[in-house]
């Protein structure tokens, strides 16, 4: 019926987790009102606010993270603005133009390792303000990163204040994408909060559709109102569910007894053990990635052979004989698939 | 934890038929590929062929409504296009501009219980073809209906087969809407199949949210290629989930057994005794409506009264005394609930 | 080369007045820096103002109507909003969609003649907002009229008095479209003033195209940086021209020495002949309209007659047997030309 | 009344050829139909036609780069492709997001110099093709170029062949911005005609506003039809004119008796000398420029003590102690101005 080979080429592989799938069936004939404004999504909003500490937070929930990020980028920037990112993020390459779509500009920086730094920020903001023909430019009028980042490396705190007070600075929003923030906060290398995040940025979104739910990304603006009329903009995006009770009790259990929290830490523990496998076994890791992502940099010979045994994430040609892959692990991942997978390495 | 009085406020109140439920949780830990390349989807599509009796059918599975219709207009008209529509037409009204954010004017032409007849379709394009400054003007290129429409009435197969013979003979796409297809297809009414649908409509979608998913509207184009590259302008708009093995499941389950097929006859039923139970008590129907909606118009005093007891669908204020509710069942409502409203009523 | 029949099709049918031919050529060898930061356009903003008696307004030279009317309303509204104009406005009927393709639906009113009442639009604001569906439809974020209207109609102060009143009760922006203002301000049935338009409107312009200039509209909004960052925005459009001291020396000649004030009385005088005469020969005339556009409403028979010698403009096909034609007299009408016209009647 | 030191920032400085001023004048009070439909117009593109040796040519005349650009790539892409082009490039900096406006990302390429070569388009293609994820990423879908490039620069034919043959293999539109290509056929290093041009690109534009005329640019498709209902998109992008006929009588005067083929000789000559002088006085410049744009790189004291003097243009901050500044010549630049200038290095 499904792929029957040793796959693990993404953390949206499986369902729901247990719990969701249990309370849904629970809740299934219970009647609720529409577009969120049912009592399982209020619910669900008050726990994500209690969660980050930000009690006057704006939250909405949608279906996926393309749709979040365009639908918030769009609603926060004005025309003439554009959205930095670093040239490896999901906005500047992966969204099929959703970015450009809604008319904006994608604004790229050079990456390390997936992350952006506050200076390349900084100096992107002040090449902006001192070129005399930037009238005729897009302006920076956002700053987008994402937690973990698409190579799996976290931000520092330290790193996200840095970025935060360079934002504050200039009057930019700062955005993350925490498409897999649950990954992020069961890592131990993580020293950010959610907390912490709801501190420092504007707007970010938690996500659910990688981290346990069937689908779902919890949007949250800690400051109410900061994007006004933000329910019709979801509509005219196409982002809002009918029934987003479904939403509502997939994320009040994701909030209840800090589920989302613990959520993640067997993919970092499966994770953890094939790196070190991988290591052990002379593979080349692309880079150092301390969450549910491991990046292995493979001639093709290696790629053709672990190839027939096991499925991983293609990431991109780096040379005519080299290739770079991804394994990823999550909440699902079981130990005797990494005991396979150890095994055919 | 949900809203507590009796509620026929609309036919998205709870959450998925039995059916789909137990095989979501059945398939839940089956790895599957993301973005509807898995198995479930691929069985899911054969089956909606086979329904639809479109062997080269391309098929793709969204998320909601308002998103399919946005994308499917959007990926089919040319810039200088716009779409027909009724007055009273989804795109027209409640998608929050969805339409016109996609760079698309709604034409909207009067209607008639919701339809629009191929007359003024005719009408309308030879108005805009013999106008001299018709080049200034935003061309009509596609049109858009819906079954059943926004006020639950439903086009016959001779209609719709006017409808499709006018569009063929402009070379204009017609586009079907079929939010709430299901409930068309169990009215006893209704002469309009599935294949009949496939053979006169050049897209459409087969609603699920609203007919027994969690969520998931299955766009159809008869015409294999009908619309090129469509994948990555589902994707651009944000309507492509990852986890697109959930919407596998759901329409799979939805296609085996004649399920889709049956799933609406409760609403009819349910639809029928309230009806009648209106018409005995005195009750104003605002139109006759076969399928699972029912229109009554009431008085401020019955409103109030009424409102009281049961929760009804705001529709409109007729004036200033006057106010149209909607009563909506479906494949969900139950008889006890029906009881208790007629006893209210 | 041109062509040859008598013609009173359109006011943009002669290339500049005179004294601004003869001011672009004194001027054409003068070094100007560009996109407007020329000294010929401070001092056409500075007479602009003065003459509109709005010493602190932005002043912004664009090239076109259609252009002009998108961009001001793509920089005003934000993405949930729509801008409400008569059935008949050219935003709704002849700019080929140009305010959709920004994103945004224009939400018809019916029209009287032209013109919108206060109490329409009070109404479509009032129905928005009492509608319990509001947030999923767009919201009414402008007004657009024009001064003439599309039918050579005019608003009385107290007319517009009326529509700024309402607007400003519900902090929704008022914008004027002045194409053809010149034949308004001449115009002796007028009791509106530059004054008058700038101390009602948020934002307007004066139209150069039609009324004496190659070409060129100058964007009047009389609060400083009631649209931050415009300068942009019209970049963004396309709507900024490089030699913007063409569009300085022309709008600085226009207003000098109230040529502007005074360059549409012959096309007023020049119209009343001809309304006159086609009264007295016994043509119907359409509607009442007191500027440089008459109206004629044709039989078959009468058109095919009159277009032997006489190019009209087209307006609507009324029925199978009659069209509405329109007249067009401008700045530029010569006397022999309607006396020639009279005759052919 | 305006600017008075000497003065090289640009090469839209002045207003008219005083032979289009002549025609301009003289042809003035003759009445002509709207939008290009007049026999002005329709004999410019007869002789664009001819003097691009492309018989079957669509001609239509808009009004700056920045408006043909934008309205010339959203009119060939589909949604889901973008356009390929220099990071230098006029759509990739100075238009002020102008092509996302219209939906579409800027595919960006280094460039030597402003230019791109036909290698690194092709691998820019194949990386798309070759990427498994690439249904997911926006779709070259065009590539752009100017000639003179950004940076004066121009292709060879041989280059231009290439580019050409890329893009034919791939089945992609190759469209070229002739924003200054007066100065390009005036070039003596130039081997690339007007009719290589038509042969070797799918949409082009010769260059009026810096080229002679007060305004204008002629779009050129050399297939007829291979842009359907381009009129209407120029309407809808608000760059059509009503008085077409002034593009009409200017580009009809450009080409007649090869007037634009020889109108830029002035500026090369110019340019020659101020370049021999710039060498001589030990000035660097920033690359090999043969058309009408010098680049030098100066340090902050040169750059303050030649601002006393000169005004250049400002390109960019290469780092805190050295600027690029443009010295643009003209059709119109006098050798006396140029004399000054040179006294004054």
């Amino acid at each position: 019926m499904a792929n029957k080979k040793l796959s693990f080429t993404s953390d949206y592989m499986e369902g729901a987790h247990p719990l969701i799938l249990k309370r849904l069936a629970e809740m299934n004939m219970v009647k609720s009102s529409g577009y969120g404004t049912d009592d399982f999504s209020e619910s669900a909003r008050s726990k994500v606010r209690e969660a980050c500490n930000a009690p006057d937070a704006d939250v909405f929930f949608l279906v996926g993270g393309t749709q979040a990020n365009a639908t918030m980028i769009d609603s926060i920037l004005r025309p003439y603005q554009g959205v930095i990112a670093a040239e490896s993020g999901h906005v500047s390459v992966h969204e099929a133009g959703a970015i450009e779509y809604g008319g904006h500009k994608v604004l790229t920086l050079p990456h390390k390792d997936g992350k952006i730094s506050a200076e390349s920020v900084k100096n992107c903001i002040k090449g902006y303000l001192s070129d005399e023909n930037h009238d005729h430019m897009v302006m920076p009028g956002m700053v987008y990163i994402s937690q973990p980042t698409e190579y799996g490396t976290i931000y520092s705190l330290d790193e996200l204040k840095q970025l935060s007070h360079i934002c504050h600075e200039y009057k930019i929003p700062l955005y993350l994408d925490g498409a897999r923030l649950a990954y992020a906060l069961a890592c131990p290398e993580n020293d950010v909060t959610l907390p912490d995040i709801a501190a420092l940025c504007n707007a970010f979104y938690i996500g659910g559709t990688k981290c346990g739910a069937l689908f779902g990304e919890a949007v949250v603006i800690p400051k109410h109102d900061f994007v006004p009329h933000l329910f019709t903009m979801i509509k005219q995006h196409g982002a809002l569910i009918a029934k987003g009770f479904i939403n509502g009790i997939q994320f009040e259990t994701l909030f209840t007894d800090d589920l989302y929290l613990n959520i993640g830490k067997n993919a970092i523990e499966t994770a953890d053990r094939i790196k070190k496998a991988l290591v052990d076994k002379g593979y080349t890791l692309t880079l150092h990635s301390p969450t549910n992502q491991i990046f292995i940099t493979l001639d093709k010979e290696q790629a053709e052979k672990l190839s027939k045994d096991v499925e991983l994430g293609f990431i991109e040609n780096l040379d005519e004989n080299h290739v770079v892959m991804r394994i990823a692990t999550s909440w699902a991942t079981k130990n005797e698939d990494v005991d396979d997978l150890i095994a055919a390495l």
